[in-house]
């Protein structure tokens, strides 16, 4: 039986290890760069894959990505025939709709110019409207944005949604395809992104968009920093097009100090937080993928390469 | 048949007459000081009532407050033979409890200290914990303190609760009685105050109850200011015992220019907008409480003015 290897600069494979070894008791874990021999491992774990690419490993079987997306992997390097899967994880996933649930509420109840007032000693009322009379808007209809979306509708705000090809949630107004995302827009006050990113979704929060949302609008975005066209985002804000936005993800992670988005009063950043996975509760559907890779199995929640996600 | 008198410094009576006027046509509703003849009135609708009292009102059958509490009628100055409803109003309820989910899910996900962050340009990660880890303690479990421990463990939190009678709600650990507060604060590491403001629980919200509390705890007040032993909170601040404050109600409102509490980054000042009710939602039950006064049955919502709600 081969061995697993685990490469990631963010995860601690001493986190995964007991976990998946009461699952897997004979699990042999060889953590990078010390591998020992490229011919025994025959399952990647991997957040990134290490700069000279994974072609050494010539029996791979699987490559199980560390993160819910695949974009930190570049699909076109990793070895054609090997099958990668992402990870879904109920921690996560569950975290995430918080996260979004949060940042809606905040914008939907006004807490982020109470937040200014307060700073300003300034008493200002502004009449709350129930989130029934609320719409949020989901890009990306997902694991993540489908449990978002439904995090949304279960606290009573109208939700609509979108995603590249058409999805059916119950009591969410859905559009699909290159212009369902302005048809969508539209009608949302608040848009959440939530979508993998791919070459077709990158940069695709940009003025386009924001000029198809309701003026006075809110962006909250959890996906990736490349689904933001940056330069986009202030003129958005100072023509008033949108009322506010919060960041968990950018371009280049930490933020860089001198950049234009801190100190904003109308963006709210947050660094990476949204969600973080679980060892403990990801782990049975990495071991399980194990199993599926050497049976020679489709692995759960297994990438669909030509789209990306 | 009487007339309706309508008295408030703050509701609209020309929002409340048409819904009220649809379920019964020939009411007859007199906004005050225009009220005609004295004796012509026999229900009474007032946030406060006006400063001469309500004496001269020989026919008056019910007083209905427009709030959902009653502290702002000196009830001992009242008719002691007519009886007092509180208003309870689904809207308001719904907003209530969802400014209570907003403002814990706030310290849950420490958006107090990311939105502090981005004024300082610093990237600093808090590994998230899953809500149900976090203990969320409500004060009060009357109509909104009910639906509030309801919203926060359909989003996940663990949820203990104090009244002043015991009372039992299905999967909410509950505390009663003047040394069941402390008990349940010691659990709590995020107290919601909703309770009604009485002699009793005037200043409730003090040191001895901080000091209950763990290390780094937080407080959200929505009841009312008077609950608040306002000199105990800086220096619960200031020793970490609290680790932030979000207050909706202040002894004072609006709250004074140069109060302490402006400006301080551990506390958030909202201009008391928790829950507003609707007259559009509230007109059934003002009505069905104008007819049951009129045929001289038991008020909905009617207070105990002995306990003072």
């Amino acid at each position: 039986m081969g061995a697993v290897l685990f490469c990631s600069n963010l995860d601690d494979p001493e986190e995964w290890r007991p976990p998946m070894t009461r699952l897997m008791p004979d699990l042999e874990l060889r953590v990078y760069p010390n591998f020992g021999k490229a011919d025994d491992i025959d399952v990647a774990m991997v957040w990134r894959p290490p700069a000279e690419g994974l072609g050494q490993f010539k029996n791979l079987k699987a490559i199980l990505s560390l993160g819910a997306g695949v974009d930190q992997l570049d699909l076109s390097k990793l070895p054609a025939s090997v099958p990668v899967a992402r990870l879904v994880d109920d921690v996560l996933t569950t975290a995430m709709a918080e996260y979004c649930l949060l940042a809606a509420l905040r914008y939907h109840r006004r807490f982020d110019v109470y937040e200014r007032n307060a700073r300003l000693k300034k008493w200002e009322y502004h009449i709350p409207r129930p989130a029934a009379q609320r719409t949020v808007g989901v890009l990306g209809l997902g694991v993540l944005g489908a449990a978002t979306a439904e995090k949304l509708k279960l606290n009573g705000f109208k939700v609509v949604g979108w995603s590249r090809a058409p999805k059916s949630i119950a009591g969410v107004e859905s559009f699909a395809g290159p212009d369902g995302i302005y048809k969508m827009a539209g009608k949302a006050e608040i848009v959440i992104n939530l979508l993998p990113l791919t070459p077709e979704t990158r940069g695709i929060l940009n003025k386009k968009l924001f000029d198809a949302m309701p003026q006075g609008s809110y962006l909250i975005n959890v996906g990736r920093g490349g689904h933001l066209t940056e330069d986009d985002l202030l003129p958005a804000l100072q023509s008033g097009r949108l009322a506010g936005a919060t960041l968990d993800v950018f371009q280049k992670e930490p933020l860089v100090a001198d950049h234009a988005f801190w100190n904003q009063p109308a963006i709210l950043i947050t660094p990476h937080v949204a969600s973080t996975g679980g060892a403990e509760t990801a782990a049975p559907q990495v071991v399980e993928n194990i199993r599926r890779a050497r049976a020679g199995k489709t692995l759960l929640n297994q990438v669909d390469k030509a789209k990306g996600y």
